[in-house]
């Protein structure tokens, strides 16, 4: 828990002199595998490297005072896809009688997202839902993974999985902390339908599920977030968004939201090397959710 | 609580021939106030008045058991706008020093709003939210019922008292109960913001907030029934509309969706005479939230 806490939104404590610079922890995979950052990190903070970084002025909290809705990047930001996949596919390769490289099959599922949005993007294919690219990307794999002979039902169960990614460990509780004071809204690229199965599943508390969907573009195309500041009723600087992607709150950030980047240092696997620095051009930067809600 | 209640939506009671033929209360606007309906109603059934209604055969009750998802008209059927909108006005005269008629101004209000919409469908309007329709009502009663001057901000306020309707009494407690089988979705002419500003006020829990915002289109047009099966990812059959109003479960209906009417007798105030009777034309005819659940 930062020193300069705000217990509430409408009652911020940002006059103190001694703590007109905030000081957080840098965020290193150490540190990172996402429970709540609990009292007494501050203390152990030299250890594990400070960061300076200037405390958000009186006029910045002002305009973080102004937020009333939140607006959530959800694969690898709410939830731990390659996790999930590993322990899905671990699960049918039991059931099966089949073994393979379930890391590997997570990363390359996951690494073919990218070009086959680039390929509606160009009109190479029509408009679909991430269900259906998942499932084109999916059907390649099976062959190039070597699956065992599967069933129309087991392939779409599987496709499925998406629908039921478990979140980091600090999400839940701390969208709920979150959620007493703002708005929540999903804004993925997932569909809408995959993003609601996926919060019944895992009890995401959401306000509202949008999604890249009902703008028929993807992130980090600018008709996401329009679209999603219109359908909440607010002006793009009353919505946060969060993510743990840079290019997607700089695409945010652009169109005048306000921004809060939380890194996910575990997203791609332990031990690579991603770029997981704080930037002072976010409005927050935070080391997961429970440290978002008490910054804002 | 009818003798077949069905106890889980997997292990349905339909075979035993003494309950072959469901009987169940007419809905009196005696009966209705919101609160479910008790043990024991079934044995005083004879003095309100029986209705004979064919029992969902095995058929029916298999059709019930593939719904995956509820749709749910809203203002009427799941909040009760004429109350919360005179109960505010009250507050707004008492705060301010004047008196007028409430109840006459909450019909007022409602009543402008198909005719407002029919000036969207005819072009005469471009496309609007419901909380653009309610205001340009609003500006006109603001001088037929001569109300004294007030700011912008109130004006706005006083619009958004739609964003804080009351819940029916079983609404809550009904939808918790459909939630553990069922995705929950408004499909409402409201905009999103509106239902999503509803449910954080109201405890509403549910799993998505569709409308007819979505589609650009008004129910009971095709296209929002259409657009919102699309969105929950289901064919029209899964899915099941819930509504006080013939006219929508029709529409719903006409396009392959399931259909449950929940009258509610009192939407237009005490001591109306509104069409409340059961219709066997639909799926299921409940008296309120708490028997649809167990209906189901």
């Amino acid at each position: 828990m930062s020193a300069s806490k705000n217990t509430s939104k409408k009652t911020m404590d940002v006059g103190e002199p001694t703590l007109k610079r905030r000081e957080f922890l840098s965020v290193g995979g150490a540190t990172i595998a996402g429970a709540a950052i609990g009292g007494g990190a501050l203390e152990g903070a030299e250890s594990v490297g400070l960061l300076d970084r200037t405390l958000p002025d009186e006029e910045l909290q002002e305009t973080l005072a102004d937020v009333e809705a939140m607006t959530f990047d959800v694969f690898g930001t709410v939830v731990d896809w390659r996790t999930s996949i590993i322990r899905e596919g671990q699960m049918l390769g039991a059931e099966k009688g089949f073994e393979l490289d379930w890391p590997a099959f997570a990363d390359a599922w996951r690494r073919g997202y990218g070009p086959a949005m680039n390929r509606v993007r160009t009109g190479e294919l029509p408009w679909l839902k991430i269900d259906d690219l998942h499932r084109l990307i999916l059907d390649d794999l099976l062959v190039e993974f070597e699956f065992p002979a599967m069933t129309e039902a087991e392939i779409d169960d599987l496709n499925r999985v998406w629908h039921r990614l478990i979140p980091w460990p600090d999400t839940v509780r701390g969208l709920w902390q979150l959620k007493a004071n703002f708005t929540l809204a999903t804004l993925s690229n997932g569909n809408v339908a995959l993003l609601t199965n996926m919060a019944k599943n895992a009890g995401l508390p959401w306000d509202v599920v949008l999604s890249a969907e009902l703008s028929g573009h993807y992130k980090p195309d600018p008709e996401v977030y329009i679209k999603a500041a219109d359908l909440l009723g607010l002006p793009h600087e009353k919505v946060m968004m969060v993510a743990a992607h840079k290019g997607d709150l700089r695409a945010a950030g652009a169109l005048g939201f306000k921004t809060a980047y939380v890194p996910r240092p575990l997203e791609y696997g332990p031990g690579r090397t991603i770029d997981t620095t704080p930037d002072p051009a976010f409005d927050v930067n935070a080391t997961d959710f429970m440290d978002l809600a008490a910054q804002m």
